[in-house]
């Protein structure tokens, strides 16, 4: 596999572009738009909150409906959430205008917003900033990269990933593009991805194999551990890449693209976490040991999750004590004489804790591991074989001046 | 049922004291000892955190066996917790030091650290101390207030309560002492409640009534979510008021009783939320209307739980959206169209979100009620007749900075 520049377009056939809809002030780009050439087939995930925007349930609708999905159209500044009916309404005079300008049914056009919630969205300025939309759409680095751009909120930076794999004598590309949990005045952390490959695959296997990976990846990632009504994983495989379809989730060439999706999913995940709100430093935790798969994954996910451990992070301190509390706090049983703790970076190592012990070390030298970008947990529960890995960020004055004082 | 002043000490037959031992630096008060003039009845409720301190092994091993307890040992500055073998053999030099001193048995000493962890425990000056803690053990206020000083860490106040109820024609009362979660370098949140009446209860009546007031009070109430290996709620029950044992769940005495001590966990539970770690307000969420009890508690306790719900409070933003996303974060199914949210406060009361759509609101009322310390958060979900209170802090720099930068 091999990591490469790109994002959303690097696949063959996809073309994208952003512009500025009016959403949002001082003219920022607001509306992306993501074509295929030929309907591609699609899978997504959707938050799992009870509370669901309406693009949300329009988007579970029509790919439950096995449609093949030729556009998205994505607006940041307005969620798009909890405006009862209006919110239906508005996301069908979305895709009306989208299907009228590509040709294509309604039932073809994916939606996805991120923004305030429970102000009506101003649908009109999106169904008039199709035809520039359109007018733009392109598979060069600069108009992917202003659809990147325009789906973000206080994301500092663009997230885009592309690796390619080789599929039956042929390169398949995966690419992708994503926004991170940002605040704007009111509402909630939102998390959107949008990954696009030329492969050629059922839509049941694309789709079983999105929803494994997105349980190792996005799942298992902490900005702020709440999740928002707009949350989304979607991905389109047009099949251009001219492979033999994929339709056996035994087969190696199956393995070969959830490995690739699995790698694009997961530097859009750390690069989210990366620029959390406020977040200076990104955690990897690192867990292995553990009795079950789902006990790994629950006790990695509880490491990164508790404020305690983050602004223990934020301050530096290499605070064994809170990370074995928080594998506690989890709810999963273990014997905590079995459990060992290392923190590692680039500045280098340090054992913590071994078998139920305090390990003694040197302040010095794990100030060195601690004052690096990114650090890695190291947890070795003694229970049995199965790992999970997870990513989180610290807690920092920062966040809370973000999401507290986002009015002044 | 009347509430007065007073704390552990307010039941007829209890005497308590604190000393400075030495744990802690400038000759604070650090060890605390609540003595019963005969052996009680005793209940408890210790963490869930799988790693456990030993001496909540030592609690849960002897009233599991039915001891009664004549006393109990109490320290801050070190919570005796993670070093192994090492904790049990503290804690057996504190309860052989008490148990001669008051001429007991071993396994009528309760034992409550909090601290530092992963430290060994320096028990020998907490057993040097038992002499002036037994010379000073008294029912006086002065007394009482000393053993409610000593066992706090960062609390910034004591924390006490007490309340008198009718049982059978005698006068009863049920006092208590509390810390709430506070971080001393390197450790996490402890929650300690030590609870006293001179009711005549059967053990068995006395657990139950215990487990069921702890499940609506302390484990309703959230400052940072994390639960630590010490957190432990004691009551003693002696029996001195001389009314007739209670015997029967079912009983009105039970119920009397049941209330005094609920009130008293509510009242400990608030004061500990209140003085939350850099908490400027307190907040209650008063959620109405749910399918279940159980669901009820998981709503109302995920509000509070919610970092985006705590920073929103912080910046008093009338933020009704991150209040409905907390609730569709919990995992609990509900219908969005029947929830309402109002905030209401000693300032007034606002509607904000009203059966599925937002009510518009005048910001200068919302500011009113938001200034406020004490809010409360009214949901009401319209999918049954199920009700739970919680209570929660707002997230705040201060919270950031005593947990993120305490060796500073």
């Amino acid at each position: 596999m091999k990591k490469r520049e790109g994002g959303a377009t690097s696949a063959k056939g996809f073309k994208a572009f952003g512009v500025s809809a009016g959403l949002r002030a001082k003219e920022k780009l607001d509306t992306a738009m993501l074509v295929s050439d030929v309907p591609a087939m699609a899978a997504v995930v959707t938050t799992t909150n009870a509370v669901k925007a309406a693009p949300v349930i329009w988007d579970d609708a029509i790919i439950g409906d096995d449609y093949q999905i030729k556009a998205v159209i994505v607006n940041s500044g307005n969620a798009n959430a909890c405006t009862g009916l209006q919110g239906i309404e508005a996301v069908h005079a979305e895709v009306s205008a989208v299907a009228a300008a590509l040709s294509c049914d309604i039932h073809e056009v994916a939606v996805a917003s991120t923004g305030v919630i429970g102000v009506p969205l101003p649908v009109q300025k999106i169904v008039d900033a199709v035809p520039e939309l359109v007018a733009g759409l392109s598979s060069d680095a600069e108009a992917s990269d202003k659809a990147s751009r325009a789906i973000l909120t206080t994301d500092t930076v663009p997230k885009t990933a592309a690796v390619q794999v080789m599929i039956g004598g042929k390169t398949v590309t995966v690419g992708g593009m994503a926004k991170g949990s940002g605040m704007i005045c009111p509402n909630m952390a939102t998390m959107l991805s949008f990954v696009t490959t030329d492969c050629a695959i059922t839509r049941d296997c694309l789709q079983t194999m999105l929803t494994e990976t997105v349980g190792d990846t996005y799942n298992m990632m902490s900005v702020d551990g709440d999740m928002s009504t707009n949350d989304t994983v979607l991905v389109l495989a047009n099949g251009l890449a001219g492979n033999k379809e994929i339709v056996n989730k035994n087969s190696a060439d199956y393995l070969t693209l959830k490995k690739a999706l699995y790698t694009v999913n997961e530097m859009l995940a750390k690069a989210i976490v990366r620029d959390g709100e406020g977040a200076t430093k990104l955690i990897e935790v690192d867990l292995t040991g553990a009795a079950t798969e789902t006990e790994a994954k629950i006790l990695a996910k509880g490491v990164v999750t508790s404020n305690l451990v983050k602004a223990a992070f934020f301050g530096e301190d290499a605070n064994w004590g809170r990370v074995l509390s928080s594998l506690g706090s989890t709810g999963i049983a273990f014997d905590p004489q079995q459990v060992s703790v290392t923190f590692k970076s680039n500045g280098g190592s340090v054992d913590l804790f071994k078998k139920g012990h305090p390990v003694p070390f040197d302040e010095a030298k794990a100030k060195k591991v601690l004052e690096e970008k990114e650090i890695t947990v190291l947890v070795k529960m003694g229970e049995g074989a199965a790992s999970a890995k997870s990513w989180g960020c610290d807690l920092t004055y920062d966040y809370v001046k973000i999401n507290g004082e986002y009015r002044t």
